[in-house]
């Protein structure tokens, strides 16, 4: 095991923003699933069950340089909690793309559009905020606009809940929607997780 | 960003009661929504939401404060782990009483009575031993008592279900209720964390 | 509380060998489960709750001296996280026997044994890989062989999920299957973070 000696591993920033990178590609694929048919459904989730097998890999890189590295950009323990924030976001979009291929579910509610709206936009957000751990920058806009954003999925979340007991007659059917909705919701969780992390990590620098 | 170097930041203390506090709100308005009407469970969710903000916003003010901090009363991790798991709380009894009124359940079953008794008096005995932070004095009597009174929900949670399970014929009631049900036991054992972060503090400074 | 000065507090190991040798049990109890009727699955159910309390205590027991111990062999962090992960794994195995027993299930679906079984191999793995803490020998089998028996029980886990909607009709039998099947899937996942807090120790001493 190599150890780095240098003073600021710089590499950390680069991988933080190459595994963000990977939830958006994540979130675009949930996007792409909810208008398309069954096959292409299916064809997506192989894609979305790669995006989560590369984003993996990146939590793993980062996890081995942290173990084998000296002197952090930033507090272990912060380094750590970001790398698994990031991996959870990434496992419960894919955990929700894959249940929707696998209950075969025809139609969704209206509702899970905003959903994944939702989630697109924190995967953005997020991606765009890696670099910037960096220099420090306009980090607060990212973490206040990702916690505005998981407060508007939580209320999304509870009226199609809501919405759900009231329209869908079938249990079955009922039980498999409500729980693509709320691994949706989940994801909407992580994403709020990591800019939480940002901001400790931002707050500790300043 | 100010930073304190006073030796030991006494406002934690503080903080923690405060936020303690609003869990002996939150617990009560569970209690009261219980026996009440449909319109009067409406107004006491809403009163509910309130004290969740009002907890979330001690939730942040212990965060900032111990990112601005140097020297805490005891270990950083513990200080945020303590501000965490009462936040927790929170949620859990926030989310089943949501629940409550989303659902528009009409009759919970007697022994959901029993595991919101169980949380009043946890929220009251955590409400206690903060301010007995300070002194570290009696502490033990709490976490044990804690103890005592979530394994006493878990086997009152146990009964529940199975007697639900047992009961209820239609399956989109027991799905409703299994997860009011297993909100309230999460909240039970968010208490139990609350008093296992306590007992460690208290262990290390003994 | 007495405070211990040697300089490495060689029983956490002893402790977490005997922690681990609780989940081998408790793994075979689940096993003997599946095969049994009504009445042998109460008595196992029994046997069950002894060793998770037995578990419980043991973790007790590790927290008690992490707490007093002044030097430890590894990263405080990574003893607590250890004791707490090994005491997960109980946990979710004691939480799924006592479902099966408490829902009165007749027939388990076929795949439940492959699930059951992937977690006797990972408590094996476990027991086996605890004393090899002390020297660091050959833990890397340990942690890749678990991980590739978790991605095998997540994969069973999915297809079980998919049978389950597919198969069962009944929504009230559906429910409790599918929680009895997530609960054995929890209990491999915590198998899987037990590895990844090895695999974490380990490279910190290499």
């Amino acid at each position: 095991m190599r150890l780095r000696l240098t003073p600021r591993d710089t590499t950390f920033f680069d991988l933080f923003a190459a595994s963000a990178q990977h939830l958006v590609t994540g979130a675009n694929l949930l996007g792409e699933m909810l208008g398309a048919d069954r096959p292409t459904r299916k064809e997506l989730g192989k894609r979305m069950a790669d995006a989560e097998h590369a984003a993996d890999d990146a939590t793993h890189q980062i996890m081995r340089r942290l173990n084998s590295t000296f002197v952090t950009p930033f507090d272990r323990d912060d380094i750590y909690d970001l790398a698994s924030t990031l991996d959870d976001c990434m496992d419960f979009m894919e955990e929700a793309a894959d249940l929707i291929v696998l209950y075969k579910v025809e139609e969704l509610p209206a509702r899970v559009s905003d959903q994944v709206q939702v989630l697109q936009r924190a995967a953005e957000l997020t991606a765009e905020a890696m670099p910037r751990l960096r220099s420090m920058d306009s980090l607060s806009e990212y973490w206040v606009e990702v916690n505005r954003l998981e407060n508007q999925a939580d209320k999304t979340h509870r009226k199609l809940l809501a919405q759900l007991f009231d329209d869908v007659a079938d249990p079955i059917l009922l039980m498999k929607l409500k729980e693509i909705v709320e691994k949706l919701e989940d994801a909407a969780d992580a994403f709020e997780k990591v800019a939480n992390t940002v901001e400790t990590i931002a707050l500790k620098e300043s």
